[in-house]
């Protein structure tokens, strides 16, 4: 299958190289937001890695490197069976990646994105356009990366009806919950911690006030269960009110806090929930430790189930891209 | 889609319901071991599952019942798409599931089954023989029914290679340390209450003396590593020696006791081990309660992840055979 990938950032380049190892995926261009490199004949994984490693700038890259581009002179000149958008994400507009997708779309190309912000604010549209043209559009990397909250519900639940869904999405807040509860830090300094290891971004708002849980509570919810769910209509409270007392406090009574999202898609509005819960260890929760994440979905006929793992990493966003690109391959081929 | 039944037991009969609730599939046949009704214009699933609690005699159904039969005769009076195979499991030989299984392959239709003996004995020839024909072969039901520890690996995995699997997977073995750990019963006292409660069968070995599942790990194995593991080379010690004392001395140190089934897939001669193990509250089975299971996969890629939930019942064995018929049934249409 011949791909193209826009955005060469940490989880673009880590895709690269999944891509060097594997011979059912070759990658045909690979664009950022200033250059870009293109081979109709496929490009070198492994060169192209290397170089990412040293500078972004593609249009130094030597046969096929380029400067300023435009999408849709791209698609023409390079013929490729599926676009991976994966730039950095704009959760007010969605764009450019919103464009890109439907651009993409009404050229006949599968998507697979890793953008939250176009798949938070126009999942329908887009999945519709994808389905009226009877292409692929995969979104796995948005919710939940390695932990397969998506490919789960899509095909581990089928013929059974969502009724809730629990989760445990941001690694970042668990991790820090987790250095609160044994290192016995403060949440500033548990803050700092994660900071310096690279987990926790220098601007750490979306994580630890609860934004990226119900983002991606909402993606879940919207793909799955056929909502229209909006951001604005969760109720959200982040971690950074929590005290060492609190953590200590429910480590005493043999519980710990989860930063927990939680939506009855029964009630009357459904409504994304994402607060701070003291779980106790029965609850399949609490064993949901440092980066990893969790999702529990609550169905008619197969009952209730957990997926937890997943810890948050670009290698294990793109390896979440690879799964969505081979689910589609595999349906374009009919392999039963 | 079209289909037809072989086996009207306890699952058998649930799949007939779950079947009166959708419009996606069609049942035109359903027998059993001396009986079987046809209707090649669809049978009433709602008669059908209320007259299989009255009766397994389906000659006297009325109209399209009829006495012994043979299911060359059956196959080559009714047109269906796909047969699901769900008679009693024999474990020596497979049959008579495996030759039905093979004729229907044979004639061109899609399998599933519930049945263990003919996947464990005999999955790589019947998987070869269905892709060969281009056919699907579900097994979801055979390893784990309601938890999908075979969906999951087959399409939540897609890209990664699967290293190790850790899995706790006979639910009645997990409810039988349940009520020792919480009842503080004796084993034999434990073990009596959940038969009460049809919970473990009237023989309980196959459960209680791990073999169930280690022929679950095989199974898994088998087919989603591409192993050809056999049963007899399994460890498999089960619970039967646990005493209240050693419950109690487990809960005393805060760890409890499941019947956990592991195998290292990088290991030179990869085996099956079931045995008992003392976890501590951070394993991510500490939390798998009752009569539900879990497993947990190992991967390069993606990491670890667990899949944990699945209370056994003939409902969520029934909603297995369901999705692995939507999940056959999705990839002949090509919908993406």
């Amino acid at each position: 299958m011949r791909i193209g990938l826009v955005g060469t950032g940490g989880v673009g380049r880590a895709l690269v190289d999944l891509i060097g190892k594997r011979d059912d995926i070759e990658l045909v261009f690979a664009l950022n937001s200033r250059s870009g490199v293109g081979d109709q004949a496929g490009l070198d994984p492994e060169k192209l890695y290397d170089y990412l490693g040293r500078t972004r700038d593609l249009e130094g890259y030597g046969e096929g490197g380029f400067g300023a581009w435009r999408i849709s002179d791209i698609l023409n000149e390079y013929r490729v069976d599926l676009l991976v958008e994966a730039t950095p994400t704009n959760k007010s507009t969605g764009e450019p990646a919103r464009s890109t997708i439907r651009l993409a779309l009404e050229n006949g190309l599968h998507v697979v994105t890793a953008n939250k912000g176009p798949v938070m604010l126009h999942y329908r549209d887009l999945k519709d356009l994808a389905e009226k043209r009877g292409l692929g559009f995969g979104i796995g990397a948005t919710a939940g990366a390695a932990l397969p909250t998506i490919s789960a519900g899509e095909n581990d639940l089928l013929g059974s009806r969502l009724l809730g869904i629990r989760g445990v999405l941001n690694g970042t807040t668990n991790y820090i919950l987790h250095l609160m509860e044994n290192g016995g830090m403060t949440y500033q300094a548990a803050l700092q911690k994660a900071q310096e290891e690279g987990i926790a971004e220098a601007d750490p708002t979306q994580d630890v006030e609860g934004w990226d849980s119900a983002i991606k509570m909402t993606i879940i919810a919207n793909a799955l269960a056929g909502k229209a769910l909006k951001l604005e209509d969760a109720e959200v409270l982040g971690i950074t009110h929590l005290t060492s007392e609190d953590i200590r406090s429910a480590k005493d009574r043999n519980k710990r806090y989860k930063l927990l999202g939680e939506l009855d898609l029964e009630a009357e509005n459904p409504r994304v929930v994402v607060k701070p819960v003291m779980v106790s260890h029965e609850d399949i929760f609490y064993g949901v430790q440092g980066k990893n994440k969790g999702i529990q979905y609550v169905t008619d006929n197969l009952g209730e189930f957990a997926i937890l793992g997943g810890a948050s990493d670009v290698r294990g966003a793109a390896a979440a891209i690879i799964r969505d690109i081979l689910q589609i391959k595999k349906r374009i081929f009919r392999k039963v």
